[in-house]
Order: structure tokens, then sequence, then C-alpha cells
């Protein structure tokens, strides 16, 4: 099979750079660096991943991985390895183990992190990508233009099918666009999706049946892989035009699992994916995996928004945006979705560095927490992001909008 | 449900201790520590996370995790949270959300590691975990005592199907128990799996019907989850007697699904797992992964084995054995899976720390690199290990041994 998979990493290690970048290429490919039997030139020129490029950077500064050895002062590169496509097909599972596999367990580097790939294009053609994406996701939901404005269940867990209804039609008479359960809500025994659902669906029907629009509420219906197509199921039987998977929890290969069947969108949540992205020294960075979620089916994939709670910068988060936005193979957009710390304030900002509005913006305390109730919440968020949209400047908006004013009473000045 | 779950931590903070965990019970349960409508006394009481412990440990001296806030030194501690069972129910997905989610992300945290995991009864009772383990193996393989012998296809890729076949007649001679495909051998288009099966199973049924004992090749069945029972089939119906999967590319979830289908052991490889495991200071330790890994229904489980390549100590690989086999609910005994750098002279040694045959031993080198041979290389790890289980020391195996005294003339002293 024609083409090349290229892997790019950060890395440190006390060997020189192009030998570190040799042990890599041999570890993950032909697999030894001491030559065995039956291992021929040939073989080696068909399967031996080669190095395609190493940059040197300024050292990193952080302590060295545990069990790093080697004396000596550490060096930091960004270095790019190319790998046959023949060793392990347009298969995402099996392309992991040579891009992702024992690679981090080597003691030769301090540090190792997958930064980016690059796909050729059998992927695309294997793997489906979203459903829905972009357009599917505004034509369910009524919402053809301007940002998507969402929000999700609070409490997290625990609240009663009565509860549920009751809050979810606040939300809806409000105007949001979308309502996700949080990831904490799965499928327990004290709130099953079933009465989950019977208790949302004839609320959000309801709802449609007046005004002509359905908010589209993500039901979360991570489970095992035997129970995911009952519990989308499920949901859509019941009119329900969205689920939630948390993609880390079913792993990116049930995801793929879920997109082959579904019929509504799939909003990819990436709860956990901090265990293999927060380390700047170990892991897969976003650039890199965002590609493999949105392969595997992902229509709505989380990217953080500026100012949230957790751990990353505003230009991580920006580049998170761009990252999900940026063309993949032949796969229709994704959405990514902006969550934490979201309010009004945030769409002038938000807008000038992202300069679209394909974008769902979940806002929790934003929304609920405006001063005159989450009607007035979403209202801020609504106006705000549409006069970014007009090119205006936050102070338009601020005069134009009485919620917007009356939420930055509350949350303070916009950015 | 009655129960709770167990999750115990590492972490780092500039927060006061209680109050890190207070802030960690609370992310991860009723969601956030502003109370928001409808979160009454009584839901809080019912399905809040509880701080059942907090131990001040040294500090470690690493620097914090990328975005960490807060000034003044950083304290470091163990601390065990509780969970209701009831908010998620013994699912493995679901209960991932709850200890394993958005925590690794939280700025509060210069350091966050899940290191130990305490589940009640239900998880026993919906996870079969594995369905053959220690006793089921070796009843397939023909190993009713002693260690459990194996070794895996060198070059990992590449092998045109003839070469296979000779490579594993040549190991089958040799008296192994168990050989493996390498983890970068998936389903590629260089070497698909039905050409696989073709070429090894007929040699390994003939050998049988020579021998009376058919040794276990571990096929690596990696890929899609649509592909997983397809493959498995394909492999049982050669006569095969086991399949392969790396859990972190199938998923844990994946794992599971293979389990409810299988009828032969699943090997269960670990290459990715180092993304999560490696930094001290974010993921997933060892001791808390496995027990997942072992639910999912993993026979076998990759622990490395000491004097490694890898960046492992001893002390944490012997740590790992000993976790893998601790009782857990009421599930059989997985077999642990050392392998990494293994040969003859390191029998003895890992027989006093681990008291117990019950490994599946994997040499590379330390077969196929005995000077006399793959056959004399088997025989020396035999030899040591039947001397290590009678109470020999290694002075004695070597007096006994011949093949065992050329190993060592090629692989240094024993341990």
């Amino acid at each position: 099979m024609e083409g090349s998979v290229r892997a790019t990493y950060v890395v440190e290690t006390a060997l020189p750079l192009e030998r570190a970048a040799e042990v890599l290429a041999g570890e993950q490919s032909t697999g030894t660096f001491v030559r065995v039997a039956r291992e021929t030139d040939d073989l080696r020129a068909r399967f031996a991943a080669q190095v395609e490029s190493v940059a040197e950077l300024p050292p990193g500064g952080a302590a060295a991985l545990p069990g790093t050895v080697g004396d000596g002062p550490m060096r930091r590169a960004r270095l790019t390895l190319r790998f046959p496509l023949d060793n392990f097909g347009p298969s995402l599972p099996n392309l992991l183990a040579a891009v992702a596999g024992n690679l981090f367990e080597l003691k030769e580097f301090a540090a190792l992190k997958l930064v980016d790939l690059d796909l050729p294009a059998p992927f695309g053609s294997r793997y489906g990508g979203p459903r829905f994406g972009v357009a599917g996701t505004r034509a369910l939901m009524g919402r053809p233009e301007g940002a998507m404005i969402g929000t999700i269940v609070k409490p997290s867990i625990g609240l009663s099918p009565p509860d549920l209804a009751s809050l979810v039609t606040e939300l809806a008479e409000a105007g949001v666009d979308f309502i996700k359960d949080d990831e904490l809500q799965g499928n327990g025994p004290s709130a099953p999706l079933a009465e989950r659902v019977r208790a949302v669906m004839p609320v959000l029907e309801r709802h449609a049946d007046r005004t002509g629009v359905k908010p589209m509420y993500a039901f979360n219906i991570t489970d095992d892989i035997d129970r995911l197509e009952a519990n989308h199921d499920l949901v859509v039987a019941a009119g329900g035009t969205c689920v939630m998977v948390v993609i880390p929890n079913v792993g990116l290969a049930g995801l793929e699992y879920l997109s082959r069947r579904t019929q509504v969108p799939i909003h990819g949540h990436r709860a956990g994916f901090g265990a293999i992205s927060r380390s700047a020294q170990v892991g897969i960075g976003f650039r890199a995996w965002q590609q493999l979620a949105r392969l595997a089916g992902a229509d709505h994939l989380h990217t953080n928004g500026i100012s949230n709670k957790f751990y990353e910068s505003d230009a991580e988060v920006l580049d998170s945006i761009a990252a999900v936005r940026a063309p993949l193979l032949d796969l229709v957009p994704t959405v990514p979705v902006l969550s934490s710390g979201q309010w009004a304030g945030l769409a002038h900002a938000t807008y000038a560095s992202v300069g679209t509005a394909d974008l769902l913006v979940l806002a929790g305390g934003g929304i609920h927490g405006h001063p005159d109730g989450s009607a007035a919440g979403v209202a801020s968020m609504r106006a705000a992001w549409d006069s970014a949209l007009r090119g205006e400047t936050v102070t338009d908006a601020l005069s134009a909008s009485p919620d917007f004013r009356r939420a930055v009473e509350r949350f303070g000045p916009p950015r």
C-alpha cells in the first residue's frame, strides 16, 4: 500500500540527537538495533521507519522522566519520523502501536511527547469521520448561523427526573441551542439513561411543538461497547438528536464503533485526556490526538475555551480550536466545543482570535449565574456573539445589550 | 446500589491539603463548589465524594505540571477519596469519568496521579474478568507446572509467510511454550492476519501431532472493534489458542468487548501505557490500571521483568507482578507476562522475589541469541527456572546445566 505516516515528537535525551532519532525509528519499526536472523536488507528497506527531520530546541528545564539513563546534558529536539503505511495499514489501533506504543517507556528518553501527525488518504477512506459535523449539527438544532450557545446540566449528578425536567424546561425557554449531561452522569443506578431520556425528551418535544425549534440535548451514553448501540437507540427512539461519549473512556476504537452506527451527531467529551496530555514531557498532544478523534467520528470535540478553569493557557486553547478547524483529509468539519468559565464577555476576544462562529460555546455559570436568570444569561451570550460577528466592539455590544451589561456586573470586565 | 469505590492519588498542590482533597472530591462528584439551584443537602449527602484520608508525603522535587497555580511551597500527599457506587454503577467507562476524568487538568494540582483503586463486588458480577487465566493457559499450552517460557517473533515486522513459518518451526522444536506476534505486527497489507494464521497454524498443528503439545501462539488481532470478532474467529477456526490485543489501542472497553466473545485466552499487551504511567506527576499507575485490565478480561498482562530495557526499576516491576497476582474480587488469576531483557540468569532472582512460577517469561535475545541456538536458549531458561523452583542456588543450576553455563558466556553473570 502506497503512502506513509509522519509522526512528530518533542524529545529530550542525553544521546546525540541523530542517534536518539534512530533508536526511536528502529524500536518502532523493524524493532531492534541488533540485527537478527531473517532481517534482510530488503526487509529493512521496505519496513524501517525513517528519520525525516531533527531540529534542536532550547532546553526545557524540566526534570528528566523517571528511569532516564545517560550522562551529560540533556538536549531537546523536535523530530519527525516517517513510517511506511504498509507496516500497519490505515488502522487507527495499529497505527498507535507504531507512533504511540512502547516508545514512551524507553529509558533513553528524558522526555518524549507525540505532538503531531500527518496521515495519508487511506485513513480518510477507511474512517468516515464525523457523520454530521458543523452543518448537520446546525440543521438539527435550528441554528443556521451565529455561535451555537449551550449549557451543562448542574448539579452534575443526583437530580431526580422531575428536577431534571424542570431544569431543562427552564433552559429551553431561555433559548439555548444545546444542553448536555455532565460527563459524570453516565448510566448509574441513581439516574439511568432511560429515566433521563423519559424526563427530558417530552419537554423538548413540547418546546419544539410550540416554537418550531428543538434544542439539542447530548445524552451521555458512555458505557461498555455492547451497550452503546442500545443506549443510542433509546435516545433516538425518543426523538433525541445527539449522543455524547467520553472518548478516552470508550476509547478511540469505541468512538469509531459508535460512529458507524449513529443516526445523530456524537458529542465527543475529552474527560481523562489530561492523563496523556498534561505533562509536557510524555504522552500525546492535542494536535495529534484530535486527528484521531475526528477520524473516529467525533462531530463535536472539546477544546476548552479561553480564560478557562483548567490548566491550559489561552494560546494552547486557541491552538486546539485552530487544530480542530484545520482541514483533515476529506472529512466534514468537526465543531470545536468551548467550555469552562465561558460567558458573554469572552465572545469578542474569542471571535477575534478564531474568526468563526462555527463553535459550540458552553456556559454553566455564565448562563445559570446571570443576575437576571438563565434567559438573560443566554440573551447576553447571543448579543455578545452576534455583535462580535457584525464586527462591532465590546463597547458597542455593551451599549446595545442590557443583558450583557448586567452580566458584566456579575462576572467582571469583558476580555 | 450499596457500596463505594475508593480511589487513591498522589498529589502536589499549593493549597492546604485538606482543601485540595475537598476540591478534588467536589469536582469529581456533585461537580462544583458554588452551590447551584436544586443542589439540596440531601443530594449532597447521597452523591458527594468523601475525603477518606490525607497523608502528607515528603516533597517530590519535580517541577509543577504546566499551568499549575498557587503561591507558596508545594505540598505532596497521598489521599483517598470514597465515591458512592450509585453515582456511576459498576461500569468501567463511567467509573473512569469520576476517578480519572477532568481532574488531571485541574490547575490547583502541580501533580495528580491515580495510584490505586478499591472496587466493590458489583464490578466482579458485571465483568467476568479472565475467562482462562493461569489454569486455562497452562492447560492449553500443555505446561501444567513450572514457568511458562515464551518468545516474540523477530524481526517484529516484515517477515514473509514462509520465513514466519520457518521461524515458528524452529521455535516449536526448541520447546517454547508460547510465541507471540510483536505489537507492531497488526493487520497491515504487508502481513495480513489471515496470511500469518495460514503460515503459523499448520506448523503448530504438525508439531502437536508429533509431540502431543501445541505451543500457544498469540496472534495480534488488534484492530477496529468491528473487526475483533472476525479476527478472533479466524484464529480459532485454524486451531489457534490465543489472541493478543494492545489494550490501550482497543481501549479497556474494547478488551471487555472481546472478552465476552473469546474462546481462547487474551494476551494483554500494554504498548502505549507509558503515555499515562511514566510521568510521576500525572496519569494512572499500574496498580490501579491492572485492576481495570483484569476486570475487562486480560488473561495475560504485561508487567515487564527485572533488568529490563525500559525505564522501570526492579522494585517497580516486582510491585507490578505482585499487583497482578493479588486477589481481585472473585476473578480467576491473570498471568503476569515478564518481558524485555529476560534470560536464564534472571530466573533465581525473579523467583526469590515473586515466589511463583505462574508466570509467562518472554525472552527474545535470551533465546534467539544463545550461543548454541534457540533450543539451547529455551533449555537454559527451563533449567534455571526448574532449579529455582526446587529451591537450589544459581550455582547449583550452573553446575547442572551446560546450556545455562553457555548462556552466561554470552549474557554475563546471572543475577
